[in-house]
């Protein structure tokens, strides 16, 4: 049979449009993957059509593709099937209700939105007018993450009861960043949170939350956190979130278990000091032993499971075929669920990304980083 | 010069009492210690003589060496200059002020005591008495940690700004510590933070507060923390707390700079799952680079000193001399204080003692978990 197809629109050209882009453009028989594949019909730069066609040559889209200069253009070409959504967050509610307006599928780069009331205006609408949406935690569909969701609901290593998960940079960041860079704009939803923060908190939720039954899952009975802002624009710089949950997993304990995480961020110290993977990125840790997860926490290869006792840690390689950087899984995901007919990815529900933007709202309003009125909005269209 | 001698008194018969003589009596040449020197002239159970008799024989104890069934007569022994308090922590206060009445100096275990009340009280008795206090945070007093502290302050990681420490023992606890052991009984001061987080704490202050300059010292602007309690006694079986210094170290920032840490303890899961030191169980992370301490908090051996870049990482043991157990470095800095007259140690001033209890009362607040009101009370003497 052959592979359903999904033809592509590419709403932005900065450099995580270009990375999906050089992903969606490999051949998934590399990856294993022979049911679904991918076209590019369609890019879409906001500034100028020229960008479009410079984006489309660079990153090496067969013809035809189509260029836009503007994103309106983009959505209404009929033979965009789903639109990906690449623009700064602060965009994204603006951006997708375009895209919904014209009835077009969405993917949606995390963080889904600057907040949790415009996520849900977005799953509403999207079930409204019978459109598929998911966020692009590209993470998630990795073959490594789907093996540790598994290890853990098989209970390798118990009842899980603490997750540590650290995605920070360690950058002079007046030097790197400046004021006005997207990383640390507030007129951007800059700080560390929504762009670092979010991969420490995916791993949280996907470990403690989404491995448990769905109608188990319970969103975590506390939050605290500390935010230090970063003191030329107001942003944050380095945030630290305490979560427990009230259940733990794979619920086996024979009394109510809680399981507690920490998902830290942070721009100036970094995850691994030496830029070498040698200290894990994710611990899980549960009663019969800890999963470690190596690497970036949003692109991590190797996991090592350590159980208690003797035996040796068995340490598990996932690389990525075909020099992909890991984003062709998460777009074989929606053309699944296009093919079948979902509106959402069992992977990262609505319901999920909500909990997980409802998380830092809270985290935002203990470290009181408040954004501009105008993209905290969620009235559409409002002008960005 | 003859080394200055001191004479031990022993409060109580358990097991840190007896690794803590064990010590005291090798050879301090072993460790390069020849300016002090430590005797045992009198051990006290308070449950009969016999016992500390039994403890003298089995501990090897050179005679002559009082045995007495009662901490009154223990310090009520003109040879005795100091006692060390080796009590659950519940019994602390009573029994400091107990030697305090009788003008003996003393080294009490840690945790200090169950509240910074009863801190305060202590210390101003001593101060009032002209005797020293010391809390036994025997940590502090290796030579490693001498070198980490002096490593912050000489900037070689830069500016510190985030701390992660770690100390948790992974055991079925139902099955370990069923509910009257001192671990996890209420009625004993019991729980994780008092007796394992105590350590998580030290290294954070020992890292952001006690390497600055003593004027310069400030307490943690923000605490958060969560508690999951022990179905069976309601003592804490996992603490992990957020704290936030108002100042970063070595203090050379460019800006006002903060920093925050992450102290954990867990009596469920492990800080190294397998047993083998392979995690740091403590990071201590600047602009620079990064230190990681192995082996448990309350004992390591080992650090690395991980410098961005290129580098390589520089690994340095840190072993115990003479088969030690590492307590006699704490009663090397008793001798010397005594020595010099001295009524607290510039490595753990009362202050800092204090700081940390009323971090402790915070977290046990936020955390709901109360102590019965005899052992939380500053009236002396109560009977416990």
């Amino acid at each position: 049979m052959a592979p359903h197809n999904v033809r592509w629109g590419i709403m932005a050209t900065g450099w995580i449009a270009s990375v999906f882009v050089k992903d969606l453009l490999r051949d998934p028989n590399v990856r294993g993957v022979s049911d679904v594949s991918h076209t590019v019909v369609a890019v879409a730069s906001s500034s100028s059509k020229s960008r479009a066609e410079d984006f489309i040559s660079d990153t090496g889209i067969p013809t035809p593709c189509a260029a836009y200069g503007s994103y309106e253009d983009l959505v209404a070409d009929p033979n965009v099937d789903v639109v990906y959504v690449a623009t700064p967050h602060s965009h994204h509610f603006q951006n997708v209700m375009l895209a919904f307006e014209a009835t077009k599928h969405v993917l949606c780069e995390k963080a889904f939105t600057v907040n949790a009331a415009q996520a849900k205006i977005l799953c509403e609408t999207a079930k409204k007018k019978n459109l598929f949406l998911m966020e692009a935690v590209w993470t998630r569909y990795f073959p490594l993450s789907v093996q540790i969701r598994g290890l853990i609901q098989n209970g390798t290593i118990g009842e899980v009861l603490r997750v540590l998960a650290d995605n920070s940079f360690g950058d002079d960041i007046e030097e790197r960043w400046g004021t006005s860079h997207r990383m640390v704009n507030k007129d951007l939803a800059g700080g560390a949170l929504l762009d670092l923060g979010i991969y420490s908190l995916t791993w949280v939720f996907q470990t403690l939350y989404h491995t448990l039954p769905r109608e188990s899952r319970k969103p975590p009975s506390r939050i605290s956190s500390h935010m230090s802002l970063y003191h030329l624009t107001g942003a944050d710089e380095a945030t630290s979130i305490l979560l427990t949950f009230p259940t733990s997993t794979p619920s086996n304990f024979p009394h109510p278990g809680e399981s507690q995480a920490v998902a830290m961020t942070h721009l100036r110290v970094s995850t691994n000091a030496d830029d070498k993977p040698i200290q894990p990125s994710i611990r899980i840790q549960g009663t019969k032993g800890e999963i470690q997860v190596y690497g970036p926490a949003f692109r991590p290869e190797r996991y090592r499971v350590v159980l208690k006792g003797d035996g040796e840690a068995r340490e598990v390689e996932c690389p990525f075929p075909g020099e992909g950087k890991g984003m062709y899984w998460e777009a074989d995901e929606v053309a699944r669920c296009l093919r079948d007919g979902k509106l959402e990815s069992d992977s990262l529900p609505w319901e999920e990304s909500i909990v997980i933007m409802e998380v830092m709202d809270e985290v935002r309003r203990q470290g009181g980083l408040t954004y501009p009125k105008n993209i905290e909005s969620t009235v559409y269209p409002t002008p960005l």
